[in-house]
């Protein structure tokens, strides 16, 4: 995208009035008094002024060339002006009318062909549905938000309008500020990747955020986000199965699966905020602090039960209470009184002025066990709130250590706080909050030395079947026949048990003579959706008990399918050690690994199989394309990979083979992307091997 | 306790000086200022008046009876005016000097003293190390807060001081209210269960808060929540490993673990608080708010954004998105533009103004599927930020059904949430925190409706064999022998495997020739920390396969322990259907059931036995003395319970006899409560039968 998208040279817009309530001449308003630079042309045939300015019949009439046209009139005449834009061969527009894909089936046509249209003019579109963009680094507010902050280093990307305007009026109490802000809407063209592109480039932004209900392109954002050097933050609700039905009466959008946002954030290596106040804190921090460079965190308070608040949450969000150094401990023996505790966390004691407050802090400071300073303060008698706040502001200026800062009350503690506030040190009365906070820059920094980005271009793809998959499309999901699966598998070399399908006897039990155990079941095709169907005989162990539950098969196949000799799988058994579960789901359609191509792709689940899948759901998900490394931790981050390393005593089971696999299942996928859901359970695993026993491929276009 | 205690006629203050930075004389100045009505009399034999009063050399030389006395002097001389209080015969002191228990051995002896001189004399103590108390309904201040409130509610009991200055703070700035606030320190006396009583049957307060690192009698607590009218809200930091360190260092408590603390505070029902803003903010919530009767929440929004935030947290805290009812639909409806959501969340759109809100609210608060309603406002172009708070502030003065506030941002929305909290509504700018105490208040709600109290003494006990365990007795844990083990499961009909403990072969194939497969085992008495040790042979089937092991076994027995003739243990072996877990652990000493007995007791944990014990640790707690209710709600809270109902078709289990096996287990525990570890692992469970098959008691005094 072109960066004059938010910085045009001249904008019209449609609608501007005189009745200062509209939300056209409140745009016009903030253009005006934000500094805009540019020339400003309102355009409503109603009137031949507007905030003292010439206003116009339509754009047409406008002679000079126009750069971008905001549009703020009723839905259902927009599409006439888009035409007018096109004649006038402008360079953006921005829709801010609602009325779109958000209303339903007729709006979502409307949308469609504005967007076709503007398209094929070459012309790019923010919105619609959108409260604007503000662009504070050329001071260009063309939003109808009440309120602007001063210029900052955060842009901020967002789906909600509303949201936008909540986070602006946290951030004026605050005078904390943004480089960009766009609300885009309902995307019909412009979307979230290409502005995270935009501001990764962006020497005025520091840090990217975004609130997203729906990724347009999954795929592509892994990618960019992997790829960003900037600190991606991400607010992303719609989880719930409720919220999807919500959302999708918002904005039309499709939510993706909640497995499926949360690995996708997770591989990003963004950092996922659960609340929009804990949204905006991390903007926040990460506007003027480093990030912690480890877990280790130094605590430094004046009363003992805050300090043991502080202690438990230290350990619930996978942090470490800092081992002081000696030399620091022994500092803080010689300046501090009997009492106190020197050890983390560090009880400076009730009485304790700013002059501890600032011993203590510089001695962590120069810790190398200490990768961040927590820093509480409760308003006790003698307490020097204002005086411990100098002191803060003053060691953070010249440390490159983060410090984060409690003082914990609302009322005495207020113009310490405000001070904090003022020189950009984190604040916060929520020590819980403030602790999950640094867990998670802790976690994104730990994730951002990455290995290698794999590509989908990166995988060895192999598709000898692909003539005879397609061939079996339908509109609906199906399922693979047997035959084709076991071709499939055994082109990306995923070990199955030896089988035969056959109608006959005689050649079921001369394939399974030298084999007993055998296991006998229905054949995917015939059965697939017959779950309480009894379709499987484990463990057959001699000719006659073959034949027995041969017949019986047949029989039972043949009363629900009305075929007299139908096909029955014979495979050998495979008694594993373990039995693993690994699935996956494509999103997206089987366009997906194409240029084109929007989603997610697919969705590995890996974890424990047999009956405890659905009981437990000890499930890790990896959404490829991605590393064998990547793989090997989603499998460490089950507890099944308990048992595989070997517990008890137990052997150590065949873990190389199952990532073998896990990478042949990738490849298989990517090859075959018709594939929507696969289901292998179990995966048998032993000390040496790993056979994937029952496997069923479903697929759709 | 005598209420006198918080509401004394007279107080001497021991250490009153005229430097007012000094706690003693802001004690003086507080309580004078806060209108105490009873007389004061300041001691301090260097002055001869303190703030315009008398000054006494010592409280003898004070002719009139003191009702209190308060100490503010070092720790090392406290024993001396001590002495004088109880020659005195005043009725109760308040230690406000710290230097005790919390410093270490010495001041633990120091404070001991004094609790024992205090207690033969009849008088009562408040800390030492405490902050002192407040009692806002008789205008009583004795305490060095920096500030204080006005008349409220809650009464609050925290062990600390520094905690209390902070939530002072924070109530100061929203004029909330406190009836009491008791700082209890190192609770060397009065403890938070007589409070609870206390404050309790105290028409002045409605509810009870509670800080506390260490619960001084832990099964009183329960019972006393158990029974308590009020809602009482509870933080108790201190259950990671790292912060029992820091307590103990800090107050010399010795927390409990996690488990315990939180399976106590679940049965007590109270409503447990994970940080102190939560705290805070339940506190505000539940002093003017009647508690939602069930889970059903109505959301109202002037955004989608934060509607579908909304949503996704109504379903993360286990509760459920009204479904309005048709004639809700209907009016909401009629009033609410075409855009607009009538479902619910109920999107106003950005353009609305008090009015829908007052209509939106009104019809939820009509409804009978909504039992509490969630107001979300953006402060978007033309939102009446105050005129909404307005109809909120009527609707919630008329209404009984909760009514939770969220207006999302800072600014501009300020003038709207003084107004809010003027009135007392609910209001806060994080969706997901007041989501999250939604989710509390209702659990709590569900859980008030309790089945019987259990107490000790309606549990039926039995101890035949009590003098075998008492001979078993060392000053360290020890394993109980096998036999003594099997006779108390038999005395309380815990079914075993049958079996024959014996040294001589010849008895141990007797007994197995009729029941094959059997096991062979060494006993624990030998081997009971020989973990690595190969001391069982499972399924053994034949006369000479017995011998081979029985051999084997003997062998490497004597090996480790030389003894020549060990003994063997031999079992029928027991196939289970699924492999139970059932364990406990004791906290307290082993007079815990009797009257002075103090700890929590006996804590039973259940789950899936077998190696998966560890691994997924899918285990419930129990906390006895309780009901086959409550023992079925913790069963029913596993996963195991999946299988035990019946999983996939697979038969249900004997889920009613291993509820019998859980009450015998109680009934023992409390029989020989000299039991402080059991482990049984794993209890078998058929269709029919349920067999405790590997049973180690550890016992300890």
């Amino acid at each position: 995208m072109n960066v004059d998208i938010l910085n045009p040279s001249s904008i019209a817009i449609i609608g501007a009035s005189t009745n200062p309530k509209k939300i056209s001449t409140v745009i016009l308003q903030n253009l005006i008094s934000g500094g805009f630079n540019g020339k400003v042309y309102p355009v409503n045939p109603k009137y031949e002024e507007v905030l003292g300015r010439k206003s116009y019949p339509d754009i047409l009439s406008i002679k000079e060339d126009i750069d971008q046209v905001c549009i703020v009139i009723p839905a259902h005449i927009v599409e006439e002006v888009v035409d007018q834009c096109i004649e006038k061969k402008v360079k953006s527009v921005v829709i801010i009318s609602a009325g779109f894909k958000e209303t339903g089936k007729e709006g979502k046509v409307l949308e469609e062909n504005i967007a076709k249209k503007l398209k094929e003019a070459n012309i790019r579109l923010i919105g619609p549905n959108s409260l604007g963009y503000i662009n504070n680094i050329d001071n260009i507010n063309l939003s109808f938000a009440r309120k602007n902050t001063g210029k900052g280093n955060i842009a901020f990307i967002s789906q909600s309008g509303a949201f936008c305007t909540a986070i602006l009026d946290m951030a004026c109490e605050d005078d904390f500020g943004f480089s960009h802000m766009v609300s885009i809407g309902n995307k019909a063209d412009i979307f979230e990747n290409e502005l995270i592109e935009l501001f990764d480039n962006d020497s005025n932004t520091s840090a990217i955020a975004l609130y997203i209900e729906e990724f347009s392109d999954g795929k592509e954002f892994v990618k960019l986000a992997q790829k960003s050097k900037k600190p991606i933050i991400v607010i992303a609700p719609g989880s719930s199965e409720k919220a999807k039905e919500a959302i999708s009466s918002h904005t039309g959008a499709l939510a993706s699966s909640y497995d499926t946002i949360t690995t996708a954030i997770s591989k990003a290596n963004t950092i996922l905020s659960e609340s929009s106040v804990e949204l905006y804190e991390l903007m926040k921090f990460v506007s003027s602090n480093r990030i912690p460079k480890g877990k280790k965190v130094a605590v430094i308070t004046n009363a003992g039960g805050p300090g043991i608040i502080a202690t438990d949450n230290i350990e619930k969000y996978d942090l470490i209470l800092s081992e002081l150094g000696e030399k620091t401990t022994k500092k803080l023996f010689s300046v501090l009184p009997d009492a106190a505790s020197v050890k983390n966390p560090i009880d400076l004691l009730g009485d304790a002025l700013a002059d501890r407050y600032d011993q203590a802090i510089s001695f962590c400071e120069n810790d190398n066990e200490v990768d961040s300073i927590l820093v509480i303060l409760t308003p006790q008698l003698i307490t020097d709130i204002v005086g411990t706040a100098e002191k803060i502001v003053k060691i953070k200026n010249k440390t490159s250590k983060p410090i984060f800062v409690c003082f914990l009350g609302n009322h005495d503690i207020k113009n310490g706080v405000d001070l904090l506030k003022e020189y950009n040190v984190y604040t916060s009365n929520n020590i819980e909050a403030t602790i999950k906070i640094i867990g998670k820059l802790v976690k994104y920094n730990e994730n951002t030395i990455k290995s290698d980005i794999v590509e989908v271009k990166d995988i060895k793809t192999s598709s000898k079947y692909i003539r005879d998959v397609k061939d079996c499309l339908t509109s609906e999901m199906v399922i693979l026949p047997d035959d084709i699966t076991e071709n499939i598998l055994k082109e990306h070399d995923i070990p199955i048990p030896q089988q035969i399908i056959t109608p006959h006897i005689e050649n079921a039990i001369e394939f399974s003579v030298n084999r007993f155990p055998v296991v006998i079941k229905a054949t995917s095709k015939d059965l697939a959706h017959k779950t309480d169907f009894k379709a499987v005989y484990l463990d057959i162990r001699t000719i006659s008990e073959f034949e027995t539950k041969f017949y019986e098969l047949r029989e039972s196949i043949s009363k629900v399918t009305g075929i007299t000799s139908p096909d029955i799988l014979v495979q050998e058994m495979i008694v594993g050690n373990a039995e693993v579960f690994i699935g996956a789901n494509r999103e997206g359609d089987s366009q997906i690994y194409e240029d084109e191509g929007k989603g997610f792709g697919h969705l590995i689940a890996i974890g424990q199989g047999g009956i405890y899948t659905e009981i437990h759901k000890d499930i890790k998900h990896i959404l490829i394309p991605t590393s064998r490394e990547d793989m090997l931790q989603a499998l460490d981050n089950t507890k099944l990979s308990i048992v595989i390393n070997g517990f008890r005593g137990k052997p150590k089971l065949a873990k190389e083979k199952l990532l073998d696999m896990l990478e042949n299942i990738q490849r298989m996928l990517i090859s075959y992307p018709q594939i929507i859901t696969m289901d292998i359970n179990p995966v048998m695993l032993t000390e040496d091997k790993v056979v994937a026993v029952d496997v069923k491929l479903y697929i759709k276009d």
